[in-house]
């Protein structure tokens, strides 16, 4: 979970009527280069990155944190437009800041990238076993091809993904908010691909959408045979129309558009445990793992109710208590006027408590908080939620926080393959090899 | 791949007209409860599968294998009339074939089960990993919970898809073709749900769609919230219709519409040994990992040429040789009248066949003939196959042949996932269990 990566979707930044209409291709700003043409552009350059050593990759990421660090001025300059433009039309403060390309932010994205290129590679052999009469038949992962990535106006994910993929030895076409462009061009043309020629690697290998408007983000979720995969960071309206869309092409998407994290705090619990846990869930309002529901074992509600209470208000958190007038499962993070709002519900046990988290939420996140073991027992047993946890908050949920590696998005399909956190290690295909 | 999946496909099955019409759920036959009910029903014993020990369910597997002994007067009579039925309707004799459920396969049915009850469940925990500050994060296997399955009127699938359902832990809603619907529903009530009920587990948990016609078919890849994974059996253009409307409908599938082996046969390679590949290749003709296209080196061609086709001429098969008037990847096996028929093409280098593989075939199984290590891993450098075959048969792939368990289907999505033979050992969904 990306902490910025929800703020869009609390209202509708300046873009968004330009995202509506239906302007060319070529409208001002762009190159009039359609999704297709980028596919197949990235196409051509996945056997040379398929071949390419370790050595080469990393020796990329490398010199695209150098590079970062050389190019500042021409990448201010680029950012300094993209934020003029946004402030002219009026952007909100948040959304403005996750526009703005400076010095903190360019030292972190140079930092990511030394630290992603110090990470082995995985082998591409996992398993290896017998078939019989001499043969052997091999597991291998082999990258997917190219990728799509959609993501917000927040220029840094543009290195973010574009390193991932290079990590994962695929080749993508990158499409960001509008208002980012601008500063995207720059690090595409500034950091990304010199540093793909200094490696000797392709320069096309990360190809960049440039043309404005949403109509951008729809193509690249319509071209299953030269994008089957498109990764769509952040969450919410925005998220789940394009995966939508994806899903009707037959493009497969990694996202998640719904969130909302659960705590269920149960008769075994320590109170000052569960108290921790819920002050820890909501450090921020606005990003997917926060806690969104709060279930308390009916047989504590009224002894521990009052305390709960008192710590949601010393956090100038409102409950809404039964009876809802709302679903259970309602994400306060997507309701901008009322998103520090927490819902609280009894449950009769752990297991009804996972129950409510599998048939009531997205399923991206739930906590017990139990000293009992056959309650945990029983929790993780029904409990469905790409990521569970026991007596640890919710906010975990997150790749770099539990991998230590940059997070590509979460995914919450309910199908085999990646799901929860998916990270650069995701990003294969498997292959099977039967040698004589 | 299953040997028989293909056979239906050759052409339509006399049911072809009722599954065409627009009949009634409540049709004669049938028992009127649409797909939705039934998911809902598995949906209820999803949670007492997910908790039954290995105990539990293999020794269902060895009850259901019991019970077709037992009861295997009431499963002749029910499929007799399903033949006699089908027989009056005029099914082919190949189709006939594979709907009756003679002793031998009876007693193959048995033997299966038996053979997958001894096979031991895979770990629910894959790996675990300190996150820091006292915390593990652990990945762990969850059944998916329902999951779809549609196959051709062969009862033995039946069994076949309920075993490996329960043995991953798995609910199912099972559609086979009309004409097996009798032996079918047998099947299910004189050997699974017993069975179910034996092991103490609950007997919803393997559903059968009772109504005939192949708009239950349809049915089946329309209901993303509850049945959100269907596998769908044999290939052709009535899984290339159902894996669209699935997509459509945001429903993720495992299939393969479309097949077709390479051989691929390199300058460096030992003639006998590509002569003998391409005989073992063709041992059958309506499955998918048959040989389809045959390339050979073009330095070799005007030498090798006369060799290959006197081999297959033996084996009364046609090439069909440059000019072509077909598309290379072209597939003999879903074209009835000429499916004894081989393509032959020239190709440069290792390299050029790979990516032959890749750009004109579906990618199912591709074979590589050479004595020189750098052409091999040429041709494993860029082929994306799923499976991907040195100096070995393309028709090995099979999850039985291969993995010695039964298979599922062949997938071959290019994303991330279970792709190429797929087991029961990949029918689950990855969780993150993160304790304190």
């Amino acid at each position: 979970v990306d902490e910025n990566d929800r703020a869009s979707t609390y209202s509708p930044p300046p873009e968004k009527e330009t995202e509506m209409s239906t302007e060319p291709r070529t409208a001002p700003g762009g190159d009039g280069r359609g999704v297709r043409v980028h596919a197949q552009q990235a196409r051509a350059a996945v056997p040379a990155l398929g071949r390419a050593d370790s050595t080469a990759i990393d020796h990329a990421l490398q010199t695209m944190a150098n590079r970062i660090e050389r190019q500042q001025r021409a990448l201010a300059a680029a950012n300094d437009a993209d934020v003029r433009a946004a402030t002219e039309a009026g952007m909100q403060p948040a959304l403005l800041d996750r526009l703005r390309l400076d010095e903190a932010r360019l030292a972190a994205m140079s930092a990511q990238l030394r630290s992603l290129a110090e990470v082995p590679r995985l082998d591409a052999v996992v398993d290896r076993q017998e078939v019989g009469g001499g043969l052997w038949v091999e597991e291998r992962r082999r990258p997917v091809g190219v990728i799509g990535a959609n993501f917000e106006a927040r220029p840094n994910v543009v290195v973010d993904v574009a390193s991932q993929l290079l990590k994962s030895r695929n080749t993508g076409v990158l499409r960001t908010g509008s208002a980012a462009i601008g500063s995207a061009t720059a690090l595409l043309d500034h950091v990304i691909a010199p540093a793909l020629v200094a490696a000797d690697l392709p320069p096309d290998a990360i190809q960049l959408v440039r043309t404005p408007g949403h109509e951008a983000a729809r193509d690249l979720v319509r071209h299953p045979d030269v994008l089957p995969l498109v990764i769509l960071r952040g969450s919410g309206a925005s998220t789940r129309e394009l995966a939508e869309l994806a899903a009707r092409h037959g493009v497969r998407t990694l996202a998640h558009a719904d969130g909302g994290a659960v705590i269920y705090v149960d008769a075994s619990a320590d109170l000052a445990t569960a108290l921790r846990l819920v002050e820890e869930s909501v450090d921020r309002f606005g990003v997917c793992n926060r806690l969104n529901l709060l279930l308390v074992a009916a047989q504590r509600w009224d002894e521990w109710l009052p305390e709960i209470l008192a710590t949601l208000e010393r956090l100038d958190i409102a409950a809404s208590l039964p009876p809802h007038d709302h679903p259970l499962g309602y994400e306060w993070a997507l309701d901008e006027a009322r998103e520090r709002t927490v819902t609280i519900a009894p449950n009769e046990s752990a297991r009804e408590a996972a129950l409510t988290v599998n048939g009531t939420t997205s399923g991206l996140a739930a906590c017990i908080v139990a000293e009992d073991p056959p309650a945990i027992d029983d929790f993780l047993d029904v409990c469905d939620a790409t990521g569970t946890f026991v007596n640890a908050t919710p906010r975990l949920l997150d790749g770099f926080k539990l991998f230590k590696v940059p997070e590509t998005g979460i995914n919450v399909d309910r199908v085999p393959g990646p799901r929860g956190p998916v990270t650069f290690r995701d990003l294969h295909l498997r292959q099977f090899v039967v040698r004589a």
